[in-house]
């Protein structure tokens, strides 16, 4: 099927979610609510697109007009969400080639990926049947797709804001765990396809697609499989010409092989052997999920860096020793201050309770002009690639008083106009304690980050790793 | 000086805190505040302590008499805290001197670390003085000690109940966040001494006290230095053979030592001299913080393991991928798990929606006898050594509904009592999203968690880290 198939597949109009549940209490089911939180309406709306739920006992749902079956929907369903058990789908199966479905998710489990063999036929069979029918299909064992500039998300709490990244990812919750919290960071996504199983639509197909698609200039993919087999690496090798593309590989020990055979009945192949290919395709392997978000946010605000020389700024001295050794660990250099930068700073800094060094430990707060002040001085020197500023808002040892909406955004307003005076690409690591008050602040501050495309880290290591990979970015990759 | 006078120093029954600030707004000073938290107060009281704050331009400070140099003091004072400038510590310190002060505790910064020589020099007079007057010192540019023991903290919000495990930290920093955040945990102290430039009392005897210490059980080292040279290795080794070491070496890196002289004017030494000398101690070296913080706590809780085969619960598909490839590569094995367990799980577990193997995701609440069962069977099979508990508390993808107190005690008790039936040592994960509302589920977990003697962990990375050391402790360590 060619791209601009999967393309059409991606933008219903109308939607059809079948198997809403019986019982009303509580918050709506997540599919719906994501849905509905996005512009989907109800069916009497032209646009933004129509929405029907299906359940055969309910008459309303969440004050939709519920239908009893797919049948009784009286206009065109593009896109069937599947929440019924798993031998209940050929049958919906058959009526969705009646209507002239053109995508059934199955967010329905207990298929292959359970190890049993007649339900591993049944997967075969449902498969089959939709090929011959037309009829493309996500999963079975998993959540489907997010599209923001369709309005489709599968769950609330998704930004509505669309934007340059497009993920592929085996396994839902790492995908809603990437588009929530990256989300919160600033990360905006084009498509995300949760496609479990992948027994018709597989990785390969979903890659080749986000290679092609104009949307999408920045490609994430947690992988567990392959289903596609050898084919996804030429795809992987192409996709990495065309677009920076970063992998998070499940299941490369053995215990994870076995977990990812029951998670998504998938084959999931040697560490080596992934190592090497996702290298020689251009792409860049990461080793885990909080590590995919960083690059991907890194990469979306920043692109390729083009040196590997770090400045770094705060936050306490046992924090700065630290944030030195990690840089290097990561693979960044961090150069000595030149004696020049230091007497700049050292005019306006305490020679007491300070580093005045590269990295630098000032007693300035995040909020005012010297912490700026410093930030430029550093990037001045001419002696660095990038600046890294490890807020700390108040929370260090001896304040616990700091961080203030408007202490936020002034420490904010102090890292944009570093950035601007000195030219160079900047992050912020804000690592909030264990209270819920400091991830208020965090939370605050990521939103302010995130309208200046500034990247921030929870952690130094994180930041050190991802902005190292941004400076290391393969040659062989995209252009 | 022999041991026993260290503990002496660090039982003070009054405390003169010099340099209270000249403003009385804002929050107290965090060393009078702690203290105060601690149960100090003022001198008309007999017990627990008298506490004299001196200022020469107040009359009170925070309530108490505020006095205007330590002569004016009308009793004896056994401990000093010192935050007045450099150039003013002479004359402090002989009145020290006069009034028979037996430890002085120099938060006072501005000495060797600016690398000025004038500085340098009078940090060494200062030294040289105290030691012909008999005082000793603590510092100069550190936070001075923690001793819940003695009413001692240096800032408020540390545990008041004392424990098992003594700490030596050459930045103030991060002794406060592994007081407050391994706190949090459980993780509870006989002593802590922050103690910055090291020019007096060094890790060296600190080490030593700590070593021979009663109160003390299990020791954590962060050291930049060390200032005491190579005696610092005979007394690693002599300390690990006596109680379990954990070390954090800082500034490993050349930029990192860098930082570190001038943080505490030490010298860092290479990463090959001090890796192989704190194997050859039979100590565990980490590699951060976080890593000190969990494995004080795992071994505070559950001692050495005695074997590395690891059952493991929860949470989401894609969460127990990851799980089994974190285990194996921080050194654990993760067990097939047997037929029999897999048949009895089967019998209360769904087959669509889980996976019954090792790591094992169940869709069971983690408050539900379900739950509590299935780490049970897991754990019954006489093929692991221990298990993870990765909690989620109805925070994953599809419910974000879940956690109220009271469902997670009932998760709390469904962790104890699989801990009961197993006989197995037993950790729970919970990863908070960044969310004020999961950190304050996080806090009261952890609450739960400590009471019950369970270690909990941020993330599965964290534990099975911290697990496969416990299971890996030295032999040549203490027995």
């Amino acid at each position: 099927m060619p791209d601009h198939d999967l393309d059409l597949l991606f933008r219903p109009r109308a939607i059809a979610v079948v198997g809403v549940p019986s019982t009303q209490e509580g918050p709506p089911f997540p599919f719906f609510r994501g849905l509905l939180e996005m512009g989907f309406t109800d069916e009497t709306s032209e646009a933004p697109g129509r929405l029907y739920p299906v359940n055969p006992k309910l008459s309303t749902y969440q004050g939709l007009r519920c239908y009893p079956d797919l049948r009784a929907i009286p206009r065109p369903v593009d896109y069937v969400i599947c929440a019924i058990p798993a031998a209940a789908v050929p049958d919906l199966l058959e009526q969705c080639i009646e209507k002239g479905v053109r995508l059934l998710h199955l967010f329905t489990s207990g298929f292959t990926e359970t190890g049993d063999a007649a339900r591993a036929e049944l997967e075969r069979r449902i498969i089959a049947r939709a090929r011959a029918g037309g009829v493309r299909i996500i999963g079975p064992n998993c959540v489907g797709f997010y599209r923001p500039a369709a309005r489709v998300a599968w769950s609330p709490g998704f930004p509505r804001e669309p934007g340059p990244v497009g993920v592929l990812s085996q396994s839902g919750g790492h995908a809603a765990q990437l588009v929530r919290e990256g989300g919160l960071r600033g990360l905006r996504f084009s498509t995300v396809v949760s496609y479990g199983n992948a027994s018709d639509l597989n990785e390969t197909d979903l890659l080749r697609y986000l290679a092609h698609d104009p949307d999408t200039s920045l490609i994430g993919c947690y992988i567990e499989g392959p289903r596609g087999g050898r084919e996804f690496f030429p795809a992987l090798r192409e996709a990495a010409a065309r677009k920076p593309v970063v992998v998070l590989k499940g299941g490369l020990t053995e215990a994870g092989a076995r977990t990812a055979a029951s998670h998504t009945a998938s084959l999931a192949g040697t560490a080596a052997v992934w190592d090497a290919a996702i290298r020689q395709a251009g792409a860049v392997r990461v080793g885990d999920l909080e590590e995919l978000e960083d690059l991907l946010l890194a990469r979306q605000f920043l692109g390729r860096l083009s040196g590997r020389r770090v400045g770094i700024v705060g936050a306490g001295g046992g924090n700065v020793v630290q944030a030195a050794d990690e840089a290097i660990r990561a693979g960044l250099e961090v150069p000595p201050l030149p004696a020049e930068a230091r007497a700049q700073i050292a005019r306006f800094t305490p020679i007491a309770g300070t580093i005045i060094q590269n990295p630098l430990d000032t007693i300035a707060e995040n909020w005012s002009e010297a912490f700026g002040d410093t930030l430029i001085a550093l990037g001045g020197t001419g002696a660095v690639d990038m600046l890294i500023a490890w807020l700390e808002l108040g929370w260090a040892v001896w304040k616990y008083t700091g961080a203030t909406e408007a202490r936020i955004a002034a420490a904010v307003a102090q890292l944009a106009r570093a950035r601007t005076e000195t030219g160079l690409p900047l992050a912020a690591v804000f690592r909030a304690p264990p209270d819920p008050e400091a991830w208020a602040h965090y939370r605050s501050l990521a939103a302010r980050t995130a309208a200046l495309r500034i990247p921030l880290f929870p952690s130094i290591r994180r930041a050190a790793l991802a902005l190292a990979r941004l400076a290391a970015w393969p040659a062989g990759g995209e252009r």
